[in-house]
């Protein structure tokens, strides 16, 4: 659980999967005032597709935990991800709710404390002058977040006006979770939210936007690089495109494309395949594969050719942590970053044996 | 190559990739006239993004071609698929061309020459009365149909008005190979073309469709289970939808996701992972996770719930060539059926390894 000592104003945003349970429904209805005082976290269950038991599950939850805490039961924000359609055990919520109280914070350890199959805490922090902002995330299977994101929690003490908050969040998370493809699956319990009680005063709403993008942006790449049986980071840069939607959109058809996804797993510098996730697109007449150029990890690989031993080369450099995609269009001036990661025999084994 | 000893009626449909290559380009030409005597098929090289080089190639191989069988370089359709990017080895056309002669049909040879990672030439036939239907077809990675299909040849000696064979023929593709994804990627190459010779003389339009329909289904399923990797043919079929595009819709959402393919590797019946796919169809309000119904292998595993002991007999069920999931969607009346395959680490290796 992350709380705010003092009433905080806050801001969501949630999955748009149809299949949406509770706990998001239930804070959805919780931030209808722009306000929270806590964030409570189940982590291994989803708590989805669970019935009237769900929703009296996910009540629960938040009304046991305001009592611990002091607040109005509509102050807390409950996230779940997980197993779907497995109510949680009897008696757990009551048992572990029982157990809250507030100490200094220590986000790395809630961050670690929501991890399903991540390997690693995600948690990461900026200033604003005296304010700060801190983050926390997990998510690393059943991730193309859509006009949400996965599981994610950002506390600040800077004072931001709660329509403001709502508003900064939001474009925010789509310049960054929302550019985030690991599986091209979206999860039915994906939700952000952000607390911000003030306690530091004012803060320059310019430097706070900048600061939550790096955040996020932190946070978002952290989640691409523990993608579920991940080796490889990828980073796709689409620039001159016409415009800002046509950018992120061929930036996602490449970053989820299989084929390119295990070329990069093979660090193999195979353009071709990336030509065909451009042509993707099939309804976008402005394309036009005379103008696009398509460099590996700086180098050109179109239309200007390598031969083969500047493509082993290539490949060579390729066969690291990260690499980088970057197409132009031609078109125009607008360009969008996207994040994923290769698909590897690791990641057909996690989820060929993760049992229900 | 398959020719038509009389001059033939002939439909195509193509890829809707807009990185298309010469071949697509060349034959959508040559079918302006809806008519055809040959199609000429090259593999394991795509000759897509070769620029000026790359169309002068596939017209050479239409005109050289043309002159072996004694017809005009505008009845000779082109289809190439494999690498991207590369031209063809200089002098290869001549001399594969030079090599041509007309002989009885061996659809099973043609079927095999131009296999690329198909591991089995997929053939399929039918009566119609005196007239015959046989049709062969490739491609089993870069596949996600989209208007168009992989490499597909329908050859038939029915006599067929052309109109109405274009009609048909793109009708019968809608319902067959366009319901098949391996990976969701959309090849370059994609085309499928049909030649009726009318040798045959006139045959009944409804029962030439289902016959048609009837090869072709055949063709994508054999396509679905020798998709790369692949050791499970899944086919999944959406009843109860409010029309037939919400139903192909949400089959095409299920049949994709890389969770519920590696589930269906794994002999799980997850159906919470169907559940979330069902749910990807974000901006379909109609969708209501309360009237669904999922079921694998024939079994309802929602809403009603299975046991533990019921779940592993339904799991040891699932362990074996083809997996059925069938979803109601309790809306109406309308259906469609989508084919695709488990995702395996057999496809990482195939195409971590598959070299430019």
């Amino acid at each position: 659980m992350i709380a705010s000592t003092e009433p905080a104003a806050a801001a969501g945003v949630f999955t748009r999967n149809r299949f949406v349970g509770p706990s998001v429904t239930l804070s959805r209805e919780h931030l209808a005032d722009h306000s929270a005082r806590a964030v409570v976290i189940v982590s291994k269950n989803a708590n989805v597709a669970n019935g009237e038991r769900g929703r009296r599950d996910a009540e629960a939850l938040a009304a046991l935990t305001a009592a611990q805490i002091g607040c109005d039961s509509s102050d807390v924000i409950v996230m779940s991800t997980g197993v779907i359609g497995v109510p949680y055990p009897d008696g757990l919520i009551e048992r572990a709710t029982a157990g809250i109280e507030l100490f200094e914070p220590d986000f790395e350890a809630a961050a670690r404390g929501m991890m399903t199959t991540d390997t690693s805490p995600k948690v990461a922090s900026a200033k604003i002058g005296s304010a700060s902002i801190v983050g926390i995330a997990k998510g690393v299977g059943m991730i193309e977040p859509n006009m949400a994101t996965l599981l994610a929690v950002v506390a600040t003490d800077a004072l931001l006006d709660d329509g403001h908050l709502q508003k900064v969040f939001r474009s925010a998370i789509d310049r960054t979770f929302n550019c985030l493809s690991i599986d091209t699956d979206t999860s039915t319990s994906d939700s952000a939210v952000i607390l911000a009680n003030g306690l530091a005063g004012p803060v320059d709403g310019g430097d706070f936007e900048s600061a939550l993008v790096g955040v996020l942006t932190t946070l978002t790449k952290a989640c691409a690089i523990d993608g579920e049986g991940a080796e490889t980071l990828i980073e796709v840069t689409v620039d001159e495109a016409a415009d800002a939607a046509q950018a992120k959109r061929v930036a996602k058809l490449i970053v989820n494309s299989p084929l390119v996804k295990t070329a990069i797993h093979g660090a193999d510098p195979n353009w071709g395949r990336v030509a065909m996730a451009i042509g993707k697109a099939f309804d976008d007449d402005r394309i036009d594969q005379e103008l696009v150029t398509i460099r590996f990890a700086g180098t050109e690989v179109y239309p200007e050719r390598l031969d083969e031993a500047a493509l082993a080369e290539l490949g060579r450099r390729m066969d690291t942590d990260a690499v980088a995609i970057h197409v132009s269009l031609g078109l125009g001036g607008d360009e969008a970053t996207v994040w994923g990661c290769d698909l590897t025999d690791g990641y057909v084994r996690i989820n060929a044996d993760y049992t229900t």
